[in-house]
């Protein structure tokens, strides 16, 4: 009853040069194949390890799949009624209690970056009003540095995995892709903190992207059943401690932090639905637009407490919230073919962007590589080329006399915040650059998109702030700080809107205003290729639903011309930073493959009452996360499939010391006397889980037999060996699986020819194996 | 080689007297089971019949999986970039052309609309203007009886499946239930003219499900592919010809005809996602959302056109658009205090609503079984009542005299729309309850929406009108028309509270025009038991999302309530029609049972090379969708599994007649050239599928080969027998199956066991089967 061969999920245990890292030389793996239509037999090396935040990390994958063993089935049944309305009631409270964290760092994140960036301006402009323009300069630039600097290195040395948007981290973990890093409570204490920090320094990046990962940590956090290192164990939780649950609560927590960054409920929930989420149901639905609406009701309630001014320097600033009044209710045809072209080259420009950026994250994934330091010399270098722009440039931009029908104290204005900005004009006039470089991005949005003010921007302010945005937006987003998307996306689509209704000018009757707003829409379908969420968190931004035709016109030309030319930016930071996503579409390299082609390796498998030194050494000897267990003599005539198990399950199995001397099985009363099923639950990101090393068995004990039948799952999902791969992909996608047993079509077979995991499905593993023929 | 012996999908042809038909008897089928563990041999008889509309008619399954058989792999590879190109066009002009058509014709359904009902209400109003009470009486009701007759004559007559709000069809259809005629084009017609005739005709329904299923019609005759009948096909359309791609483009159509009913584009997507479809790809979000806008901009730009008059009595009253002006930014403790008990209630009379109108319906159900003649009667019976109530009552309902402050000519109003109408009252005063009953029901609506209007309606004038509508919608939706629910239960709630906003008066800060609208949104949480889509809907009614807050809570109340008593109306009606509707869930009595067990009747299966007379008598015997393929000597070893072979692809490769005398594969060349991929295409719903009868074989044919490998499906989903229920169950419903293959665990054994369909996870056919060991 020794181990016999196949193969089943591979280590999660760091390789020296994972081949993540070398960016690139995916598709050359195994170019040294010879015999590419024989059968491969060598482990599947792909894809172990992955790029999170700024780090390479071991990943696992998430097991959607429902556990159909003895203990499971045993406790369903002793599942009463009090305990399924424990259940109940605790998912609704943990989703409510998410939503109204989320709500409460959504507003503290605000209200922070409103007071630390507002007092640095406030300083800056303080020293210009006395003519101090040089100190004014270095003091911004010092400030700038220093936030920055301390960004990177809590990012550098606490959470890496802290770094960057998060969103395409999250997006992997719905989809069944999980490193213990993406979700823990450092990372969490590093995103809110380095998010304030890296905002208020004036970097060109936004605090959105930070908010949904935010969203996620705290609902991963809420949902692991408390933490038994720390004695926080509560039995009304330990129905969550399951990838499922967990899963649906972190889906609540992504939609609630699009909702806390944008004010947008609908547009959260569609977000989740359209961009994070690899599974729905209806039912999450609703749980997911009750958390956002708790959000944004907390969020409302404090925005209501701070008018009356308790807040420091929180203005309505903080929370982005445009005023576009429609001044259209219909368009001509002239506002239509702008609105066409301005969608072109929205698309154009955002896919320009997303090549970019790929090319500039490769290179500084190189640095960061290096270590800590490099990171915060990066991250301060970019920041003091920030401050340059932002200082130098508004420093050349000419004065501008004030427009005379705006009432007086509106123009110039000095301070933290508002539209015409004196700088360093003489009185009556103003700075059109430094009306946005010196302001948050939220402001110079603000300024942007406000209607009526068609004169205050002219073309070469708007020239030259587009192309200093769109720069710097592509060299900050790579920096080791917390950094989103979406306000450099927004704010440079806004700019380009206003400057295509500059060229235009009078020949449409749409005002430049709304122009910015159709130009942030078609940059966002440009870059991100969301389209209903863009919209509806659009719309709710602007409270204005009748601007809808025009935003989704423009979003539906910007995503379909830059779709021509790549992917959108979070599916190619997903694929640069090597995480194994599963595509809703297989690839066409699937299509003449079948099953058994793209097993690797020999199946290793477990006899159903099996010796406890076979089962140690197989667990010591591999890192497989699952295997198939074999029903055999004197259980059954003819060796046949039994399940499947969990080498977590076998450890805890292990732990438990249920040994016999024979081969025999194990009561059944004895088997749930000793164990509880909440033994075998998925431990906390704060627990760590047990190793073969850890459970001391003795010579003796090694010796004797443990009966594996309680802990097997009996129902696992197989295919036929000759199922079509692209079909047995769709299978495991639409289930949500971690292992696939392959069945044997014909008799006289061994019952169980190998384990399908999620790499044996990536593209650049199947293509390594079958290079030859797929070339043809 | 012949036939041998397994359950594949059971008949569709017509029983005698259905099961679904005898209302409620479900539970006590095959109540005589003696041996309940026994395995199960007979077929399964159940469900194969369901009421569609009003008629009981005989069902099939969709399969929304690939048939991934030769002819296929062959059609595929032979597929260049210029068919993928048409493809992916032709997707979006599908979609978009869907959207359009939609919003034509939702514009044309309200144009008509209010000239007919408006026309009436002319006259009528003019008879009174002379005094001649009476014979306005009659005359009013005399038109409505002609007109509610009339819709239930050609609802009758022509097309049955009309009948109803045609919402659990279309769910239905989404969820893979295939009834010949819930979107055949005589539906189509009969559901828009019926329509039309049976909102004009007075009754207390709506038009906005109706408009869902025309949505749905529309699209699923644009999706089939042309129409060989009439020589209307197009190679262009070819790709089109399957259940997939139908299902997509149908949901589109459903999307389009919310958003033609209420003008709410995002409304509709919600709507599509939440309640009408089963599956939902993020692709088709998109897809969806762009058909909504197409849909949205064809009927604005109608409007737009028919601001000049141009469009006889069609004034703004047509498509429903409320201005409930926020007159609030903050609510104080009682307001919230009220909305929840507004909640509460709205939840409470929404469950009592779905178990009166169930009873109702069973009710109608055996009247209307009785045959077209008492149809039309029950209609114009219930026709004659809600004349005589909304006359009546008014008649009965004192003389108020109109507010001081109102400009002149709006206090009172006489004609066919507008707030305080004057009914019989002198001079200066109006009738409350004629501005409600004498209006078409979406002008009612936005009388009790209006805003300011606090001292119109008193408390007794809601409450006779609560309890007639509430009473009138119980009894009317069941009648032989096409008739919606969305209507009556806004129509009830917004009464309801309106009424309680009375009882509250002055102690909140609210207005009674708000309180109508959150009446509405507890109502609609109350029966439909939709959150998401409802409220998005409510909020694109409005243009107002700082009702948000309020909105959800009063839905989240209201449902919660609600979803104590029983389900949401549509479930409710989709069960009692006896629809096989898969759950997202697997209901309880699956937990203890594996796949092997609930395998009914005896499987049939097929050589791969048979004999044309057994595969004739297969096809004449059973009424079986599919049949496994058994590969056996010579061309293998031992009987293992080839595949699976649908009844449809059959008659077509026999009608191809490619037989041999002897028993030999037939070569790939031959096969590809005289078969062709679009040969096997699904018709459409005006062709006529083929009958073995059709073929006309000879004696001499009946004792050749036929090579069945050319059209196998390979890659069948399989599971093992011994598989849990549940686990097989969640396979079947994710993936869209219509057959599943059971095979063996052990060898030895025959290589398929027997078929799973939909019918064979039906709860009360478990239920049926296992019936004495499940009550225990």
């Amino acid at each position: 009853m020794a181990a016999r061969h196949a193969a089943a999920e591979p280590p999660p245990t760091p390789l020296a040069t994972p081949r993540a890292v070398r960016w690139g030389d995916l598709e050359d793996a195994a170019s040294g194949l010879e015999r590419p239509l024989l059968r491969q037999r060598g482990a599947n090396t792909t894809s172990q390890m992955a790029v999170v935040g700024a780090n390479v990390c071991p990943i696992e994958s998430l097991d959607y799949e429902i556990v159909e063993n003895d203990v499971y089935k045993q406790d369903w049944r002793s599942r009463g009624k009090i305990q399924v309305f424990h259940y109940q009631v605790m998912k609704w409270v943990l989703a409510l209690l998410v939503g109204s964290i989320v709500g409460l760092v959504g507003f503290f994140n605000n209200i922070a970056v409103e007071n630390i960036a507002g007092y640095k301006l406030l300083l800056t402009s303080n020293l210009m009003r006395q003519d101090r323009n040089l100190e004014a300069f270095l003091l911004y630039m010092a400030c700038n540095v220093v936030l920055a600097a301390s960004a990177a290195a809590i990012c550098a040395y606490f959470a890496p995995a802290a770094a960057g948007s998060g969103i395409p981290e999250v997006k992997s973990y719905l989809n069944g892709v999980d490193a213990h890093s993406i979700l823990a409570p450092s990372t969490l204490f590093v995103k809110i903190i380095g998010s304030i920090f890296g905002v208020s320094a004036g970097f060109v990046l936004g605090k959105e992207g930070p908010m949904v990962h935010t969203g996620a940590c705290i609902a991963a956090l809420l949902g692991q059943g408390g933490s038994r290192k720390y004695g926080l164990t509560w039995s009304w939780l330990r129905y969550f401690k399951n990838d499922l649950d967990r899963r649906d609560l972190i889906t609540c927590g992504a939609a609630a932090g699009v909702t806390a960054a944008f004010r947008a409920p609908v547009g959260g929930v569609l977000f989740a639905l359209e961009e994070a989420t690899s599974w729905w149901r209806s039912a999450l639905l609703w749980r997911t637009f009750s958390t956002t609406a708790v959000a944004l009701m907390v969020l409302k309630s404090m925005i209501e407490y701070c008018r009356s001014g308790n807040c420091g320097l929180f203005g309505e600033g903080g929370l982005i919230m445009f005023d576009v009044s429609s001044r259209v209710t219909s368009y001509t045809a002239v506002d239509i073919i702008a609105v066409i072209i301005l969608g072109v080259l929205g698309g154009l420009f955002g896919a320009l962007f997303n090549h970019l950026l790929d090319r500039v994250l490769r290179r500084y994934g190189r640095i960061n590589e290096k270590g800590a330091p490099y990171k915060i010399l990066l991250t301060a270098f970019i920041s003091i080329i920030t401050s340059c722009c932002s200082f130098g440039l508004s420093s050349l931009s000419p004065c501008i006399p004030c427009p005379r029908d705006l009432p007086a104290g509106r123009c110039p204005t000095i301070g933290r915040s508002g539209n015409f900005k004196k700088f360093w004009c003489p009185a009556g006039q103003y700075n059109a650059l430094a009306s946005l470089f010196l302001n948050t991005n939220d402001d110079a949005i603000r300024n942007l998109f406000s209607g009526g003010t068609d004169s205050e921007f002219n073309v070469s302010t708007l020239l030259v702030f587009y192309t200093a945005i769109y720069s710097l937006a592509l060299i900050t987003y790579g920096v080791a700080v917390p950094s989103g998307l979406f306000i450099p996306v927004i704010l440079s689509g806004a700019t380009f809107g206003r400057l295509l209704g500059k060229v235009f000018g009078s020949a449409n009757g749409l005002d430049t205003g709304l122009f910015a707003l159709l130009g942030a829409a078609s940059f966002l379908g440009g870059t991100m290729r969301m389209t209903v969420s863009v919209c509806v968190i659009l719309l709710e931004l602007t409270n204005d639903l009748l601007l809808l035709p025009l935003i989704m016109l423009v979003l539906l030309i910007a995503k379909t011309v830059a779709d021509i030319f790549n992917k959108g930016v979070y599916d190619q930071i997903v694929r640069m930073k090597g995480l194994p996503f599963l595509e809703v579409h297989g690839d066409a390299c699937m299509r003449s493959l079948v099953a058994i082609d793209v097993v690797s390796g020999p199946v290793i498998t477990l006899s159903s009452v099996e010796r406890v030194g076979a089962v140690v050494s197989t667990l010591r000897r591999t890192g497989h996360n699952g295997f198939p267990v074999i029903e055999d003599e004197p259980f059954a005539p003819a060796p046949e499939l039994c399940g499947l198990v969990l080498r977590s399950h076998l450890l805890v199995l292990l732990q438990g010391r249920m040994f016999t001397r024979t081969r025999v099985k194990t009561s059944a009363t004895e088997v749930f006397r000793k164990l509880k099923p909440f033994d075998f639950a998925k431990v906390g990101s704060a627990g760590k889980p047990l190793e073969v090393d850890d459970l001391g068995l003795t010579d003796e004990e090694m010796e004797m037999y443990v009966d594996l039948h309680p802990i097997t799952n009996r129902s696992p999902y197989t295919v036929l060996e000759n199922m079509s791969l692209v079909k047995a992909a769709v299978l495991f996608r639409d289930l949500g699986l971690r292992h696939m047993c392959v069945v044997p079509r014909t008799t006289g077979r061994p019952p169980v020819l190998g384990i399908l995991t999620r790499h044996d499905f990536m593209p650049q593993y199947i293509r390594g194996l079958f290079q030859n023929v797929l070339r043809e």
